[in-house]
């Protein structure tokens, strides 16, 4: 990790060396999704096995894409039933959670006749990709489903990879049944989110598809955006700790560590108004990576996209962490809430110092899919808002329209659509 | 307009039909585009203002590409003052629509210390942009700008296409005034969101990027999201109207033809279980077009994409709207709230026979942006929604993170997370 003088300059700098990790900067493998999901469109089912096929070494059909109930019990069969206890402990506190975040349909009315009004309602389908491959989350599957069940969304359909086996991870498929997935399929990659997108015979279209996933899985997500929607486009992890000198060095760089474990390219910040506690953090990260088992990840991110930066002010910390925008922020301050106040920019925000990252990874409840690489400037956390949408409703008696009914028509004539203005002239003509 | 009886396959070849519109299928200009977004990100003004030359025939520099006071004060000059007045009203219209979409920061807390909430705020800069060129509509300027007024955005930015002389439309100019923009650049085009997006010498780089444009305008929104957010991607307008032998046929002619008459792409359908209401609907449609003013834009819309379906009962009415799911849907039935309750699928739903969508395009309070093309399955109305994001807040105590630290330890560990399981285990080492 770089020890930098937190200055104007050395924040730009940082925040183009971030931007490198987007996955915006990864055209090149845009033709190669986009044949993919073009095949897919055409040839359904066909091109979707042969992909499978291809990239997963999975013989997949029509007779075994679907995940049976016989084989959601082999996997419970196979999962340490302490973990399921665990799993369904983290269930009860992520569903209360996410039953606050609930908006409820409303209405106004006037006596002399107007409604308005805004109707909430469940998206039908949605489609929730789960990677496979060596690095299987359970966690995160809890957090993609439990918001979309909560939202009332009337069929949650699952894709994951199949090993070559064709079989799917077992802690995925009880995390699955235990979060409330409807439909469980075996299908993975860029295949996977063209098979929801459009539909194929076996898979059906959904409405929109949430869920992370390597380069493949995100660049054909943002290919088909509009089409469906999709939630925001994850990136590598981050962490960013604002911290003085009450912090305990130890717990801060162990934080650090959690998220720079991720991926090569995950990020790992602390801003802090000390000098001492960033001299101890980096001595507390080179002792800590010495017995961690992804020791060689930790470096490499590290190395490229770890920083411990000096502010002179804590107010000066939080702008710099405001333009960082950080997926996950750590606040270990003597005034954490106060602190807490000022910031912007943040996906999840961790205050005091026991609320310890992971804890929000895998347990307290709010969702741990979280906008990345500076997004969280205006995407939120995944929630039950993702799940739902809303229409405006609007009634007027007579009376309410004849009452204004020439505002509405002046308004129209001056955009010279004469068609609009008919409308609201014709149920008054041969009135005045 | 065609009559037709509705069934699953007519439904399926309509929707079929009605997709054609969507921006997806012009793949043939994403080239363009995206060599305009890189020429505007590599080389900022210079760029700019040789687009504007090209595209727009006008000769803007770092001198004159912000509209000045000067300018706004010769805009109302030429403003027709009762327009003016009308734009006034409208405002508090929806002012009031959109403060009742404000969303509260919330916090639940426990007694053995922990804490768990939801942060609002506002996003800090938003790009409004507006089309310029013959169709100038004030309305939707104001329609962008006062959701992102009421959420509390600190700078709304809007750019617009200046004509050959250099100066920007004086309506537009007004009404964005009125409705409170910060700053309003002379810039149109891809150009202008590659501006937005990437930020100028003169343009400063915004969060998100919301209002309706040409094609052009719309691929460049889609290719710059995740970099910034954008509002949904607009397609033609549409309007649906669901009717029994009660509705008047008059005036379900002339608001079909309302939305006709947007768009040569815009689609008008009428949904209806009487017979005789389709007949003389269709009458009154021809009579109208007649005597309208862009008669050969609504009947090119019209041949296109306008249909009048005949349903053997409101609930396969209402099945076949929910499929198509429209951007505009008129109820006007016997019983409009009770249909209205089975409706999922509409961007906004004009109750009863007074409440004429143009209504709601000008004046009734709700916003007029509005998902086109199926998305309503999906995407929601512009609102103050758009213009916050939310961070998740976590405290945990001491005491509260002890009692459960085991189970984070191990939900960490099954995932070979061992980095996160220190992260915790740490705060605890020594002690058992």
């Amino acid at each position: 990790m770089r020890t930098v003088t937190l200055t104007k300059e050395t924040t730009k700098d940082i925040l183009e060396n971030l931007l490198k990790r987007s996955p915006n900067q990864y055209g090149s493998y845009e033709t190669a999704v986009r044949e993919i999901l073009a095949k897919i469109q055409e040839e359904g089912d066909g091109a979707l096995f042969a992909y499978t096929k291809k990239f997963d070494r999975a013989e997949i059909t029509e007779q075994n894409v679907r995940v049976t109930d016989e084989e959601i019990r082999e996997a419970y069969e196979t999962v340490d039933p302490a973990l399921v206890d665990v799993i369904r402990k983290s269930l009860v506190n992520i569903r209360n959670y996410h039953e606050k975040q609930k908006q409820n349909s409303w209405f106004t009315s006037s006596e002399d006749g107007t409604m308005l009004g805004q109707k909430v309602t469940p998206l039908e389908k949605v489609g929730v990709y789960v990677p496979g491959g060596k690095a299987v989350y359970p966690s995160s599957v809890l957090m993609n489903i439990v918001p979309a069940k909560v939202a009332g969304v009337d069929r949650i359909i699952m894709t994951t990879p199949p090993g070559p086996d064709g079989k799917v991870n077992p802690s995925t498929l009880v995390a699955a049944n235990e979060a409330g997935a409807d439909e469980i399929y075996k299908a993975g990659g860029a295949q996977a989110i063209g098979a929801l997108a459009y539909g194929t015979q076996s898979i059906p279209k959904v409405d929109k598809i949430v869920g992370p996933g390597n380069i493949f899985v995100a660049l054909a997500k943002k290919a088909v955006y509009g089409h469906v929607s999709i939630d925001s486009i994850a990136g590598p992890s981050e962490i960013l700790v604002l911290a003085d000198d009450s912090a305990n060095p130890r717990f801060v760089a162990a934080d650090l560590l959690s998220q720079a474990e991720h991926d090569e390219l995950a990020s790992a910040i602390l801003i802090t108004t000390s000098r001492e506690l960033a001299e101890k953090v980096s001595c507390e990260v080179d002792e800590f990576v010495k017995r961690l088992s992804r020791k060689e990840i930790i470096q490499k991110s590290l190395d490229q996209f770890g920083y411990i930066l000096l502010a002179e002010t804590m107010d000066q910390a939080v702008e710099a962490a405001n333009a960082i925008a950080s997926e996950h922020m750590e606040i270990v301050t003597r005034n954490p809430f106060e602190v807490m106040m000022k910031v912007r920019n943040a996906g999840a925000i961790f205050i005091g110092e026991y609320s310890s990252e992971p804890l929000g990874d895998y347990f307290a409840g709010p969702n741990h899919v979280l906008p990345t690489n500076g997004t969280a400037k205006f995407f939120s956390p995944l929630s039950v808002d993702d799940f739902i949408k809303k229409s405006s409703i609007v009634y007027y008696s007579r009376e309410a329209l004849k009452k204004i009914h020439k505002d509405v028509e002046q308004f129209a004539a001056s955009e010279q659509l004469t068609a609009h203005a008919n409308s609201i002239a014709v149920r008054f003509e041969g009135e005045e």
